[in-house]
């Protein structure tokens, strides 16, 4: 999966005008000459997988056409604390003014990768996938996304225009699992794909019963459930766990034996990982 | 301090926009009639200092019109797991549609409140003041300084252009102490602060020779570094400890009687705080 | 389906500004006083299926916050020439000024809908749907594919992110069948389909010996080859009929057997119907 | 006339971002290697006339800066099935990923021009020329006035501001054509002209009397009232015929002798033109 | 000529916006409690031409729903010093975060109508008309051009799209008068009007012989070459003297029989009309 | 202080959008050929001290990529009638349709620059400097701003967020000086000044007494009353005069001995300043 620069740099330019405010950087414009020039080194000082980078770099391309800048790993690898991640050469106030919002783009998505990882690191003797939810921040979606997959995550739905999930609330209101089916079967389009969720054993078999469905959502289900239910879906559709999954929990839960494991702590619960940019 | 409306509606048109995307709820439209209506309760599932109460009810008045909201706390006030926030009745598919960007925020800026609360209680005993930083996360900086505030933090600058804040980088790049405080002095506007960042207490007597500073910033001081600052600075600057703080240091470092302590992690490092929306 | 008010909003607004470009109409201006009211009927003066009728009514409300409107149909519906659509009272200024944007979304959307129903009416005997593709009219394309719903048609994927369509270029450059399905299978999320296109009936044999993929493309098939690949496919895989479909071909190709047909004609090669708003 | 760089980016990232949707081409992403290049073709798959060349080029240029692009006939000019248009060289997948909005673009303008261009063509033994209205995709209106110019046709108003064009219904509310003619007349800018519709040869009358429009709609006129419109007018104020036009009836209009004849349908009810991108 | 009020809510809410920068008053909302009230006066300090009165006031009822507005004048109306514009009640916090951005417009539209009413009252004994150029400031064109109207001066053009005005610039590339009419005359719309730069007698001349032009600009020209232009011209085209004007020079180039006399000033340099609001 | 390109480049693509209309100059589409090439100079046309000459010339790049530029002097140079500013060579129809917004800009811009140095040449035999207020043009606050500085003033506060001015309104609304004060001082940020406004030498005791403002502004003080509220703050505080500030004023208003006086007049109050394009 690769991010499109039209929308890297969409991002990158709003976060620019958030920090500049009015457009002044008073600070670097009182206190450093225009002409003077830098050389920079932006370095990991904590072992992580990096996640964002072309977007933290972007800040300086952006902020200064007169940039030289030199990669030296690149998204979805691990590093270590301490290890060069790149190299950035120009104008110095350009340096300082972008420096902020390149480090926070950076260290936002890279600690969503190594959180993502650190879950799929757990389960990797099953064959169990995380995938993240829609509990994410507001306006970083994609590329929260994008981080989950660098982390060795799976994707799930990314709006409510793309696929069909109903939850226990639309159960409710409709009128129950053979409604809901019914009419999410009838309209929806042959691209689309169809999650139901389900609370109990019971709902699981109305579902199973009455198809349409590709994939079950196995919603607090306890151990001893999850196992009951991926023996009742028997490979006929595709099961996810989700509800309060944690990193301790989670082993447990991928040896039942279901395919996706969701959780939003992925995306909206995460530890900034920490990078400095120091001077050469 | 109270978000202005507009601001707020910005934000939370542009997140159900993205979550949205081209336009449909196919979940929501294909199983839910348009004339269902719906009673829900928005409760909270842990202990929590409540913010961006209003954003998030916005986001259901803003999907639709026909809203009837009852508020029953507000944001600054701490609520106890089980509490109820808020009811909202209206058309069942507009409820639907905007629960989980309502929620996104909510729990987002919630969970910036509380942590900070949990920073402030553990230096009530002193003087000093907990505030944020630029370490934010990108578009949202308003919405997380306005919940930082909300949980009983301090406001540091909001971005490039409403302080000064002189970093290691400037010094070195701009040749020493006096070099950056002469030459901010010099051109800083009467409504703004000069902050200077040093390394060591020799620094730290250099920025006091030259004066001009309104506030220092003891950057990763050792306590005892931090009681020699204090002292140095007898009450003539403001003192701002910063770097590597955790709820474990903090006290420590507030009892050496700094005026401030500054973190990103009640920003960039943030934990969701559990809320849920259930139908009456 | 249903359009959320926020999409229309923005639609009809951008529309409304496009056509009073510096913000005067200065034909209106001049020749109308600003006290005079107006009552004005919607009609149809063709046979048609109604699309768009919300958001061709909106720019009358999103000019003039005084408008009385009164709807006789709705989306969806059959009219015949000369039935009344609608009814709108206000400011004349107002409703002079919004005239052609709601006329010109009204006639577009309807356009859309009833080419759509003319496919779906030649097929209603088969199994067959009838659906759209990328071949939209840009910034318009969730509101023609509405459109499209609303004429009896299905919505394929709606851009490059919401599910995989491997066409003959990808196939070409990646370097075959085998390489593009075992790629996509291997990373595509769990609520993503996964389609491919074959121009050939050795090809489509490839397809479902690699299995992997939900939805076959058949480009261009003669009708004989449409069956021998519907046989093939066997229920196994859903199949959809695409390249030159035109009004006189779509019955032959329905009755072969295949699920689905995509036109590209009915989002970019639309004869727009036409309403007139007439005084009372 | 040429439209300005600034206007065609404006439009094509618009429609590049509509089309990215969440930012990836995930198909694209999934099989295509990020190294590979490719060479691709631009063929015309019908005769036409161009228009939209540097407007659909452009979606390659702007999703990646690396493109090198060989154009081989310009807007305006017409072309035969099969003739070779341009060549674009690049990655891969920026090429793939732009692809449709190239043709999307493409294919709209080029059927607006060589629909346009077969009206020209039917009345060039006669003085009169062809024009639009505002009856343009919402959206899209300065694209199509482009492409219009492109066919060889006039261009009529671009919107509400920039020139006066009195209606029926501006004429039954204000009261009169004196009333209307007086106000219009008396606070027109000098640069703006003066349209004002009739229905029939009587209301001519009254206009030619009272002086003061430049130019005179004759709407749904028939044959023999168009040469009596024209006979009256005698070159004092341009005609324009309008109402109901087509390529067959167009003919007999334009040999009643009026200056300009405008319609609807070379900007609302187009046939895209057939272009495809084949793999060198 | 009527201001629509989706463009005046554009404009406003941009103002609005620039005025707030990350979203809070941190004055009002540190000293002013949330529940408090307040009535106040908005009135002229100094004789003018009312001109953006509901522009201003849409800062208020923007900013808050709850406003409560009484209107005492209206745009195109002379006031004295000291008379009441209007009467605004609501919320204190919101009307002091409005006041600033709503004097804005205020004091710097009602500047342009009522210099602009001082150039029309020194020619009101001739038939000539004051009207404006596109001298004006950035993204307030529309703006100044309606406040020149309410002055009672007249709009030239509003952009490079909506009429043509041949500068000396474009004659001196094209290769001289006749080249640039020809070409112009040629592809220009039928709606669409020709102005032409003429900077000595002689270059006059050359414009009546070809024809084509409906309007000649007579630039820096004498008195008494003004006098010979107007003679020269005889009712055939309409004039217009540009260059220099002044209030002091003004009278006399009025008084040579010249239609239009364009000018600059009344855009670009305008004194700001004093307005207070005043707590009842 | 340096604007950043972002926020320049924001600026002047709005600008010259606001100019094209729906993208076209008719004017020289028509009449220069597309291959012409052309080379002007930007001169002075009167003596002033330059602002925005970046941001003008940005007009001619952003418009076409192919600008060739030269540069003869630089923001805050003070120029002679009739001296070189810039050179300019490229495709002659790209710097006919970008000349009149840059000249907007650059008049404007340098128009705040040398009536702010006018301000500042009166009071140089003083400490005191002159500084903006909030009385701004709508859109254009900060390049008005960074106009004043580059004519020698100083830049007050940005707008409502970044530092805190309490007016008159404010200490009647909340109930006088003590609260306010009391307030804003409690609320305020450590990197936050706080201004207060007071009317006399009394309330100008009790902001004294009470303690906490950075900065007292004296409004509307008479000579003799400035004199005695200088000697009362007694370099305690820093002293602001304002209101009714001109250049006869200023002078005896400086020697008073206040810190700073602000007028709106040098953002609100401009004449433009004359360049010229000519070509070579």
């Amino acid at each position: 999966m690769e991010l499109s620069t039209l929308i890297i740099e969409k991002h990158v330019r709003a976060a620019l005008e958030e920090d500049l405010g009015r457009g002044f950087d008073i600070t670097t414009g009182y206190t450093i000459p225009a002409a003077e020039m830098a050389s920079v080194q932006l370095n990991a000082r904590e072992d992580c997988v990096i996640a964002g980078l072309i977007v933290a770099l972007s800040a300086f391309s952006l902020m200064d056409a007169e940039m030289d800048i030199t990669i030296h790993t690149q998204d979805g690898e691990s590093v270590q604390k301490g290890d060069l991640v790149a190299e950035i050469e120009g104008p110095a106030r350009s340096i300082l003014m972008a420096e902020r919002v390149a480090l926070n783009f950076l260290s936002h998505m890279s600690g969503i990768a190594t959180l993502t990882n650190a879950f799929v690191k757990e389960i990797e003797h099953t064959a169990a996938e995380i995938c993240d939810t829609r509990k994410t921040l507001p306006g970083l979606r994609n590329l929260q996304k994008y981080a989950v997959a660098m982390g060795g995550g799976s994707n799930h739905r990314f709006g409510l225009d793309d696929a069909i999930l109903i939850k226990d609330n639309h159960i409710a209101i409709a009128g129950g699992v053979d409604e809901v089916l019914t009419r999410a079967s009838l309209q929806a389009g042959h691209m689309v794909k169809i999650e139901i969720e389900v609370d109990t054993l019971a709902q699981l078999e109305e579902v199973l019963e009455h198809g349409g469905a590709h994939v079950v959502m196995l919603d607090n289900f306890a151990i001893d459930d999850l196992k009951a239910a991926v023996a009742l879906c028997d490979g006929q559709i595709v099961t996810e766990a989700s509800g309060g999954i944690t990193l301790e929990s989670v082993k447990a839960i991928a040896e039942t034996g279901v395919n996706f494991i969701s959780t939003g702590q992925i995306t909206n619960s995460v530890r900034a990982t920490d990078f400095g940019l120091d001077s050469k």
